[in-house]
C-alpha cells in the first residue's frame, strides 16, 4: 500500500519523471503513484509551491508528496522530510513547502542525511531520482522519518503574502496564482466576503461590483469575482481569460471594498 | 479493485488534475486511476466528448468513465450518471456524453442529486473535485446508480453530425477531429467505402483518389486518405499535418465520390 | 502484478495514450501501468529511444517496456519484442530500441507474428493499441517471449553516435539530447573526464574552463559543463537554456581539450 504523490518541473518529454515511478516501484512494487504535475514551470519554486497547496489535504493523511523544483540541487542546500496530520512532504529546502508550513502543524521534520535510503552512486544534478524517490518509497514502506536524517527545525520559507483587512472595511491582497484558465487567484479568504453583493473589487485598474458565487452568474466575455475552488476570492471572465483581459499576473494588487 | 478513468480540460500545471486522484484514493484506496486526457482544450466539449469516444470502448466494460469540462458548474446545469453495457460514465450534462449515447443503449441514467456521495462544503466551481470524482468513487466500491440520485431521461445531447449517402453514390461528411498529427478524422464510416481504391475525396478545394490503408502506402509530405483507426475516414499528410496543409478544421465539409 | 511502461509521441489530448491503458487493464487488471511520455514529438524515433535509453534502467528487470513512435505503421516494418536482464521491451522495428541495443546484451528477441495476441480487427495504423499493448499485457501475464513470434537476429539500429578520444588526449563527441531546460547532453562519457578542473570544452564557437559538479557552482546565466544524471557531458547555463543561448541541437559537435 502507500500512496506516493510526485510534483515536478521535470516535463514529461525526456522521461526524467517516468524515472521516478521506476525507482519508487522498485523499492515499493506496491506503492501507488500519482502524477500531481510535471508540468510546473521550469524552476518555478513558488508555482509549485501553489499547486502543491492547492492539492495535498484532498489526498488521505498518510500520503506521500514528493515535489521536486530544485534550481539549487548539487548546491549545499539540504533535503528535507516533513510530517504534518494531513500529509508526508518530501522536498529540497528551498521554500517548496512554504504554504504548507504556513497551514499545517508540523509533527516531525528531518534534514534528509542517511545516505542508505538513496540511490547510489549519488549524481550532483538529479536528487529526485537519487534522493527524494527513494526516500519515499523507503517511507511508504514504513521507515520512520528520524531513521532517515537527523531533527531540523528552520525550514527555509518564502513569506507568504496575507491579505491584510483595514479599519474602514477594505481589504488590500494580491494575486497568487494565475491558473490555466487565466483565472487570478488571490490570498483574500473568502470567509472574508459575506454578503459578497455589495463587495467591490478593484484589480489592474478595472472595478467588478459583487462577489459571485459560479463562473455562469455572468454572460460570456465578463468580468467577474468569486470565491475560488480553494476558498479565495478570484478574479474571472466566462469562458475568457482573466490574466491576459486584466494584464494581470502574479503579486498584481488586489483591493477590496466594502 | 476498479478503474476509473479523468478525462479533462484541467491541463497538469495547476494540480487540479492531481486532486481528483486524492479525492479518488482517499474513498477507494484500491481504484485503478487512469489519466485519460488533461490537455482537452479549456472548455471545449465536443473535443472531450469526442476524445471519450474514442476511448472509452477499449475498457473493461466494468469501468467507470468520469469526463469534467464544465463552463456551466455553478449554474443549473445537471450532474449526471450513466450506465450502459460499454461503461459507467459521470459528467456534466452539457453535452459531454452526446457521442456514447449516439452508440451505446443506456441501462440506467440519473440526475446526480444526493450529496451524501460528495464533498462538502460542495464549492460552485469545482464539481469535478467536489461532485464527479467521489461519485465515482463511491460506484467503484459498489453503490448502485439509483441510490446516487434520480432517474433521467432527458440528458442534453448536440447533434452528432451523420454522413450521409446520395443516390448517385456520393457521400457527404465532415471533420469531427484534428488528431494531434494534424490528421482529418471524419464522419464516413470506413464500411461504406469498400473497395477503396476508386473512392475519390474532396476537401477543402483538394482531390484525392483512392483511400488507402495505412499512412506508409504514399511518400513522406504527400496526402492520403484511409480508413483510420476509429473506423472512420481520415485525411492525413504522411509525415506531416494535413491540417495544416489543407487549412482544414472541425466541420470542413467532405465530399467522396465513387 | 506486472509494471509496463509506456512511451509514445500520441500526446495526450486526443485520448490514444488513455487506450494503451484500457486494452492492457482489460488483459490484465492487476498490471501498474506507468506514462513514461506522451509528449515525444511527433514521429521522432531518435528522441524516444534516447528518453527509452534515460529511464528503463530504474526499473525492476522484470518491467515491460512498451515503446510507439511508428511513423511506418502499416508498412513492411516488423513489430517486436527484445529479453534482456534489465527488461523486455515491445516496439516497432524501426531503430527506437537502438540505444537499448548497444547496451544490453540481448537474451532473447522475436517478431511479432502471433496474431491471437494482437486486438482484432488489426487497423493498419494504430498499432500501439492493437498489437503493442496488448503484446505487453499479455507478456506481463506470463506468456512466453518465443510464443508471441518467430526469433528474430537482425533488428533495425540506427548508429549511435560515440564520442572518439584521441592521442594528443582531446575528445570528440556530440549532442544527443536536448532536455526541457535547454541542457545538452552529449555522448562524451563522464568516466573520460576525470580531474575535470583542467578540461576545456568548446561547443558552437564558445569554450568553458572546467566540469563542474553541480549547476549551482555557477552564477545565474553562466554557461557550465558537468556531468550529467545520465553520466555523460552536459553543457548548461544556470537557471537558463543552453541550446538556445548557443544556438546548439542534436548533432552539434563538442570538442574536449586537456
Amino acid at each position: 500500500m502507500g500512496v506516493i504523490t510526485l510534483l515536478t518541473d521535470f516535463g514529461t518529454a525526456d522521461g526524467y519523471a517516468g524515472v521516478l515511478h521506476g525507482v519508487i516501484l522498485r523499492i515499493n512494487p506496491q506503492a501507488t503513484v500519482v502524477d500531481l504535475s510535471h508540468a510546473i514551470t521550469a524552476q518555478d519554486v513558488r508555482g509549485a509551491a501553489f499547486a502543491l497547496f492547492t492539492a495535498y489535504s484532498y489526498f488521505a493523511p498518510d500520503t506521500i508528496h514528493v515535489a521536486v523544483v530544485d534550481p539549487g540541487v548539487g548546491s549545499a542546500r539540504r533535503a528535507i522530510a516533513v510530517r504534518s496530520a494531513c500529509g508526508t512532504f518530501v522536498a529540497p529546502d528551498n521554500g517548496l513547502l512554504s504554504y504548507v508550513l504556513a497551514r499545517e502543524r508540523v509533527l516531525e521534520m528531518v534534514h534528509l542525511t542517511e545516505p542508505r535510503y538513496w540511490l547510489a552512486p549519488l549524481s550532483a544534478t538529479f536528487h529526485g531520482r537519487d534522493v527524494f524517490a527513494p526516500v519515499a518509497a523507503h517511507l511508504s514502506l514504513g521507515v520512520p522519518l528520524c531513521a532517515l536524517g537527523v531533527p531540523l527545525s528552520d525550514p527555509m520559507r518564502f513569506d507568504v503574502p496575507r491579505a491584510q483587512q483595514f479599519r474602514d472595511g477594505s481589504i488590500r491582497g494580491e494575486v497568487l496564482h494565475v491558473d490555466r484558465y487565466g483565472n487570478l487567484v488571490t490570498n483574500v479568504p473568502g470567509a472574508w466576503l459575506v454578503g459578497g453583493r455589495d463587495w467591490r473589487v478593484r484589480v489592474a485598474g478595472r472595478e467588478v461590483r459583487g462577489v459571485r458565487n459560479a463562473y455562469a452568474r455572468v454572460a460570456a466575455g465578463e468580468l467577474l469575482t468569486l470565491v475560488g475552488s480553494s476558498g479565495y476570492l478570484e478574479i474571472a471572465v466566462r469562458d475568457g481569460n482573466a490574466a491576459a483581459a486584466l494584464g494581470a499576473n502574479l503579486g498584481t494588487e488586489v483591493r477590496v471594498f466594502p
